[in-house]
């Protein structure tokens, strides 16, 4: 079949129903009437109709949509070259200790993956291999990626169904209904949950966590609560594993990584000992990493092979050269923490005058609207969410929701948002609020 | 750390030594002396010192190094839009329908991931999920991938070590060591072995090979042997998983799919379950695809979401696209396959003035030159594959070794590679070959 032969101004109906015969019903579309989007800039994106949408959802554009320092760093090491990390190449090896600059010691060494995913699936394997056990904690909403490994550990992708035995849940903070120190009770927890892989006969390997917990609905906080958590993992023998795929690169604002937000790495026995990185790396080019003290790559290589022909090709790499220097030249993490203060402020002054929002939740440019049918009885709303996260789309507004009960906004939009940006995002959702919540 | 610190005349060795430092032991380098590339174009690479290397090892790149179409089509898209499969965007369903079209029926849908081993990991996934079985059969130094499931379906990773109960192991081809009918021996094979699962509890849910058996050693014939294996995969009920990495593209220069070169597809009861493609799908950049009968997709997607995030972007779907275009408009397929079989004339002909060759094998542009003690004996000469290949690096050809054995000369040039080169590489060779053998 010839590409030539498809109408350029097909319907979207028909692409949908041309989409569904070809990809299946393992491909989901957002929103009731879903989008075509075919040009992107900054923290827009643009329709068919060169409708223009307020991107207040995506996080792999970390540096905003089609951003010219991308493209031109990809451009010229295409047009140069692009091999694999059997070869020397100076570009790997600059970034590395560019990241490597990043990180608290001693996370001291990288390899480098093509997802998320992938990182959470070599970091889990090195976890494994290293210690001589398999059992994992998460959290009772987490989710860590697609392989069958990463599926495995991540429960929100089977609710309700009971993990293998060498999985083990535990409840994921709740700042809006726990009371009382969430480390504490997660650190309990975590003993308890360690107790059942151990008499399961697998042994605990490590301790895996999003550092925003953002598919348990994003819980930044208020207060630091991992530290009680991360000093149990090591009394226990095990790993702690910091997923930085939602949390890292600058998203919080106030520090590159989420574990920072919570003292986590101020001292080498504080520092996770596996960290994973992945979606903004590269604003959009397939690469991610984990990073990690160099005995445990050691160990790791000393009992297993790894080769990864995508995983730090030196596109990928200038990519993510590229999303580094400009973060910096952009002073985009104080943008972040700047922005994401301005339009927290913004939506808690909503939540005052709306009983149908519970709490709003922040870290930097990562914020949360939690709905509820009444902010006395706490019941989630997850028919609100799905309502207004589908009128906001037809007003051209795009974020999503999450969580346990899928009642949370999830705002999450390229860093390069402004004030301006967030206060026409307010105006529009003080609207739709009134129009959609009881 | 600014990166415009780093020295560029910076010398191979001090590069080796920071690279050693950050990114550890899991990276090896090619080769006694590494070679630092610099630069690439059509089948040659070039070092910092601007030397040209012949490049007969690399297939990823397989319309040839940085060749302009794929850097025109990525960069157009990439300073336009590149966001992920949860908008709709015609240039996915366009390369969906494309690249289907080159499948035989009934294999007409496709999930995108980033690598081949995103891609091995959902296709045993989904094979478990849709027979409610976990065993699976691979062949003895069988190489499919870095996820912890794909790397437990590798024995070429642990030579020697025993594999999980959920994994069976057959020996592989060999048509130079093995007399009799590959294909009916091998069927009798899998029965054992899942016999063998059966026994263990796994149960046998799918078959799992590389049409081309390439890290047991290149074992494309001479004769189609895997029909039988396939209808005994049938009886046995399992699912048949092609893994096309290798193989796929055009590689073997008279088909598509390495599978057609036996038969598998000519009719939809011999046609493979699940198609694994990966490596040359986007010419480096990272992308890899399952496809499969839609109703195994349609059980799959019933139990289990599935999203990658970077799977099937526009950008990489651009790449992959141009990837195919030139494929056809270069006319690559009819190229490989006239080019391979004077290539493999050539090899074949030095094979018969030495006594250090066994075997030449080959299909379109993969050859493999088995090297050993002595034809009689057929013990196999490690030692002088691994002579063999650094003395042809020193010589400015790249290649590699393998097979269960390591005495497999791999050579698998980018599909642009023409008489001219083979004819090079042959002169070389074969005074490579008379000072480096007994």
């Amino acid at each position: 079949m010839s590409t030539s032969a498809i109408p350029h101004s097909e319907s979207g109906a028909s692409l949908k129903h041309r989409r569904t015969a070809v990809l299946g019903s393992a491909y989901r579309l957002f929103y009731e009437e879903p989008v075509e989007l075919i040009r992107g800039s900054g923290v827009h994106l643009y329709d068919t109709d060169q409708n223009a949408y307020l991107d207040a959802y995506n996080n792999v554009p970390v540096v905003g949509h089609s951003h010219p320092a991308i493209t031109a760093a990809v451009q010229q090491q295409l047009s140069t070259i692009n091999t694999h990390t059997r070869y020397l190449h100076p570009g790997i090896v600059n970034y590395a200790e560019d990241l490597l600059s990043l990180l608290p010691a001693p996370l001291d060494q990288v390899i480098f993956t093509c997802s998320g995913s992938e990182a959470v699936d070599l970091a889990v394997r090195t976890a494994r291999l290293v210690t001589g056990r398999r059992g994992i904690v998460v959290t009772a909403n987490a989710y860590h990626g697609t392989t069958t490994t990463a599926a495995e550990l991540s429960p929100n992708l089977q609710p309700g169904k009971e993990p293998p035995a060498h999985v083990a849940v535990i409840p994921g903070p709740d700042a809006y209904r726990e009371s009382g120190d969430i480390g504490q009770r997660m650190a309990a927890d975590l003993r308890q949950a360690v107790h059942r892989l151990n008499i399961a006969g697998a042994g605990f390997a490590g301790f895996l966590a999003d550092s925003l917990f953002s598919s348990d609905g994003l819980q930044p906080g208020p207060q630091p609560f991992l530290a009680p958590v991360r000093e149990a993992v090591a009394q226990l023998g095990g790993l702690y594993l910091a997923d930085e795929v939602q949390s890292g690169f600058g998203r919080t604002g106030s520090h590159w990584w989420g574990f920072e937000r919570h003292g986590l790495g101020e001292s080498p026995t504080s520092t996770p000992d596996l960290v994973i990185l992945g979606k903004p790396m590269g604003n959009g080019l397939p690469i991610a990493a984990v990073v990690a003290r160099p005995e445990l790559f050691d160990e790791f290589s000393s009992q297993m092979r790894y080769f990864n022909t995508f995983g730090g090709t030196p596109v990928t790499i200038a990519a993510a050269q590229a999303v580094l220097n400009v973060l910096r030249e952009e002073k985009l993490l104080p943008h972040a923490a700047n922005v994401g203060a301005s339009f927290h402020a913004g939506l808690a002054e909503l939540a005052q005058q709306s009983s149908a929002i519970g709490q709003v939740r922040s870290a930097g440019l990562f914020l949360a609207v939690e709905l509820v049918q009444h902010p006395l009885t706490q019941e989630p709303d997850p028919t609100l969410a799905h309502r207004i996260v589908n009128e906001l789309r037809r007003r051209h507004i795009l974020i999503s929701a999450s969580g346990p009960y899928q009642n949370v906004l999830k705002i999450r939009p390229p860093l390069v948002f402004t004030t301006a940006h967030a206060q026409l995002f307010l105006d529009i959702f003080s609207d739709v609020l009134s129009v959609t919540a009881r």
